[in-house]
């Protein structure tokens, strides 16, 4: 074969190549969401990345489809989206067996997401995310159960009260805001997408991009939102806003004291109908949210199902890294082998590999040298990839029918029978 | 919100959605996979499914690029894959870090792979195959530890030898095969491909296509090729022939006995350099092949990289299923949630929140009822939703501090204080 020009070993912009020490972490973070969200008796469902274009253009928002999603045509001439969120691929899951399925269902998944941006810190082409979803609960009882769990996965992570705030407002609230300043079906949409950026823009210009709208109520408008006391003030005696207190009086008598109320949060989707919220790193470097969620009740109508009341969040793998890195809680690499053979020549080759066999069936999991490395790299390899005890096998050991088992990390050599060595290592 | 036309529910053609009940069975194949290759020694990797489309020019086959994949240009005008296989990923990332890994590295990985394809039995546009590869190793006891993990694996499925053959051929003694008929590289390229489509067409159209190619040799060489002994014979005294002998005798020697030399079995992919192998259902009805692999000593070659002899495998989950399928070894579904606590009014929810809390920190997965369902209907519920065990929380309960937990299968009742609930479970 000719040689060609040499291929980059470049990954695809924007995406990640998982060495085993990230993939470390990526298990890591992945096995403490399952863990938590399975307590709180949640099932796993997954889907293809492949979905048709359509599903998003129904709710999650034109501009995100025509400008932010990988979109490509296939040779059947359909229109195929690699999936930029799970919230309509799970609508469109339980829509599909709305009929046979028995509710409520809590169901979680670990999707991979793509999104066709600017890669920046938090936020890239690719990256995986915890969802979970309640479906077929109206009551505010799914609302606490939902942040509940977010709230036990990152004290999982051992993050700390202080760590974080969670941000929680009412879509039903500002809708009746909405109705008080009497705005129309249109001002209301445009509104909240300029409430949605009100942290990214000055108090002027958040005010003027009102004013254009609202015209003269602007102010006013601008004023009561300032401030979730003012808000309820305005509002004065009102469901919702009941509703809402009670869930933040909820959580807080279960132990969860770090929610506030901000009437400014909205969430970008266009599907949210209830309570949203989202959780924030309090380190200021690390200013992105970490999960984001809220309550949907309408949005299996986009399939023409019954209307199943839903809520969940999504939690995303690089802003979950990121804020373990900025807390110092990342843990420390470790090799899922737990014991590394060496060989002192290829005679011993078969001896090595039946006691390999047996301390496999004893649940230890086992590599063999099969190189004629010296002793000394053959050391120096289990290190590096960081296997935390060898043996070594020689004519020795075979004739003694004892082996010295090293702890890579403290040094400390206990010289053992065969069937002790499981004991060691699994201590 | 104006209605819209209803969206089907249906996914795109020719990938799978996962309901609980599929992901069940996914994640048993998965779990399998993972503790059988970390058994012997094998750390995971990942990487993203967007590689840049020049990854597959160099080895993969143009054919399976221009027409079997999902390729397309960015907006950036750069040509993206959805990966077709993982190999060309793995050789990129051992090529990225060739001077910093510590070889010899054992590596697998779980990813979803991509052909643009009619969907059929066994084959669908989008699979998971778990990928294992040993890198740094020349020697046969390489290969042997390969082709010997892929036999763990499908032992701890369930299956019996007689379920299966492996079959095994070298590329390195079909090389040998060649020189003696001396074909020119083009001829050997061509007349490969041919034999890889043997078991496919007649033996008459398979002489008639050699013959377009070699000419009067045709006859001879479908002769020699017709039978390991005869390969075995023309060649005489060779050094390939003894090593894939060994290599049988090896496995056999360690309990591998289905092992089959099959001079014909090719396997598509050009960067095999060695042995390379593939295992078959005996079943006729489920006649793809089960896992395929083999020797790859020059792959990291097209990224300029130094030459890292490789040997691995993969092995798809689609045919993996059918496998335990037709063979009557797929498990019965099981939630992962095991215990559900129905309510009898609101009145008790906050207690049985508390007893909830309580358990879970115990490692119990539990679900509690938040509807105001009556107590048949929960029972229903975690009947259909497979949870294993239940029990009613009452005032009676709350006064009594007594808990009747129901064995859902066996009908099974114990009236026990809540400590003792775990125990009851976990056994």
């Amino acid at each position: 074969m000719t040689n060609k020009s040499k291929l980059s070993t470049e990954s695809y912009k924007g995406v990640r190549d998982f060495y085993p020490e990230d993939m470390f972490v990526q298990n890591y973070i992945f096995n403490t969401w399952r863990k938590v969200v399975e307590r709180f008796g949640y099932v796993e469902y997954s889907a293809s990345i492949l979905e048709p274009a359509e599903l998003y253009k129904a709710k999650t928002g034109e501009e995100i489809v025509n400008e932010q999603t990988y979109t490509f045509t296939d040779r059947g001439n359909r229109e195929v989206t690699l999936r930029p969120e799970m919230t309509p691929t799970v609508a469109r899951l339980v829509a599909g067996r709305v009929h046979d399925l028995a509710f409520p269902l809590r169901w979680y998944s670990m999707p991979n997401l793509f999104r066709y941006e600017k890669p920046q810190r938090g936020r890239l082409r690719e990256h995986w995310q915890l969802n979970v979803d309640l479906f077929g609960v109206e009551n505010s009882e799914a609302d606490a159960e939902i942040i509940t769990i977010a709230y036990n996965i990152i004290k999982e992570f051992g993050a700390k009260d202080s760590d974080f705030v969670i941000k929680i407002n009412s879509r039903k609230l500002i809708n009746d805001l909405y109705a008080r300043f009497e705005l129309n079906e249109e001002q209301a949409h445009t509104v909240s997408k300029i409430i949605d950026k009100k942290d990214k823009i000055s108090a002027e210009t958040f005010e003027e991009s009102l004013e254009k709208i609202i015209g003269d109520k602007a102010s006013d408008f601008a004023r009561v939102l300032s401030s979730s006391e003012r808000l309820l003030e305005s509002l004065g005696n009102n469901k919702n806003a009941d509703e809402l207190m009670g869930l933040i009086e909820k959580l807080d008598s279960a132990g969860i004291q770090n929610v506030i109320f901000s009437p400014t949060l909205m969430r970008g989707f266009d599907y949210y109908t209830g309570v949203v919220f989202e959780m924030f790193d309090t380190s200021p470097e690390n200013n992105r949210s970490l999960f984001g969620g809220g309550r949907y009740d309408d949005l299996l109508d986009i399939f023409g199902a019954k209307k199943i009341p839903a809520v969940g969040f999504g939690w995303g793998d690089v802003t979950n890294k990121d804020f373990l890195e900025s807390h110092g809680l990342l843990p420390k690499y470790k090799s899922s082998t737990d014991l590394y053979i060496c060989t002192l020549d290829s005679s011993v080759n078969d001896y090595a590999q039946k006691l390999a066999e047996t301390l496999r069936k004893d649940g230890l999991n086992v590599s063999v040298n099969l190189t004629d490395k010296k002793l000394g790299d053959q050391i120096k390899l289990a290190d590096k990839q960081g296997i935390p005890f060898i043996i070594c096998v020689g004519q020795d050991e075979i004739k003694s029918g004892l082996y010295k088992v090293k702890n890579m990390e403290s040094g400390e050599e206990k010289t053992v029978k065969p069937e002790e060595i499981v004991k060691i290592i699994s201590n």
